[in-house]
């Protein structure tokens, strides 16, 4: 196993796109990693999947109660619902901008880069995103590729689901190389 | 009635927030305008209410099979998902652009701003929205102002459903007013 003695937090709230939350999950469990749901709500969160509310996870722990230095990397799925809403709860951008602060892998998929932007984090890094985001990453300042996956000193993005076993391959290299010191807030 | 012999285009896909369409249509309606619902997609789309989809409304015309010289002026209701699959769609950010080249009134309202993002008719304007898309508004170039409505030459904006008294007493009396030199695409 990969990734024994790591943890992992995965930031979430309601309208996660299902695949996105639970295909990394279930990968990072099977190497070892102990895997946090972090959400700004109690109890369950619900999916979105296939169009529509899906199957709910239990909530590990509120943001608020949680300190990034417990952790070694953050995975932030999409859904378009639920960066939407994360990206207005200023303890989610400061959770978010600490991983940063500290040099720490984070990876985001589909709509979460909108949580990148708020957090202050991607200009002038090298990015991709579901296709919808692409003009308000290029206009955070960042450079947009249109590929599986993007990986930029321990920022790892890809573009939707078909995209998953690049970035969870890649989300397991990244913790295994641990701490990339270009991986900073932005200036 | 206000607006008699007027031809108002409301553009949306499935997800918009019913308030955001069915209150303007009828507040329109009812002063006299001709109102019709285009989109990308044929037979009837579905509103986004109380956190679930919602009730239906018949969409008249296509986008590719609708012209803009037809119309006096653009509604834009918001909800997460209905700008988010129209900002992909070239049709849809041409047709926007084409109101603001011939300097009609357009309105938008929530997180339809995104579609003025990606159309590329916000840099250098005065605007409002949801909240949540403050930064990718500010990283367009726009000012953001958090009001109720907000009118600049034109263009008419709101944050949200509570704002809708304000927003279509706006749009009434900006199509009224017809045509604003300054409503134009950026340079």
């Amino acid at each position: 196993m990969k990734l024994q003695d790591k943890k992992v937090a995965i930031l979430a709230s309601d309208g996660f796109e299902a695949s996105e939350l639970f295909e990394p999950l279930n990968a990072l469990k099977n190497q070892g990693a102990e895997v946090h749901i972090i959400s700004n709500k109690e109890g369950d969160i619900k999916s979105w999947e296939n169009g529509n509310w899906g199957k709910t996870i239990a909530v590990d722990q509120l943001i608020k109660d949680t300190d990034e230095t417990d952790y070694h990397a953050l995975v932030l799925p999409g859904g378009v619902i639920n960066p939407d809403v994360l990206r207005i709860d200023e303890d989610a951008l400061q959770f978010i901008r600490n991983f940063f602060k500290s040099h720490k892998p984070v990876a985001a998929i589909c709509h979460a880069p909108w949580l990148l932007i708020s957090a202050g984090v991607i200009g002038d890094r090298e990015v991709t995103s579901y296709k919808s985001i692409k003009d308000d990453i290029l206009n955070a300042g960042a450079t947009w590729m249109d590929k599986e996956v993007v990986v930029d000193n321990g920022l790892v993005t890809s573009r939707n689901p078909n995209d998953l076993p690049a970035f969870i391959a890649k989300i397991i290299e990244e913790i295994r190389e641990g701490k990339h010191e270009k991986q900073v807030v932005d200036a």
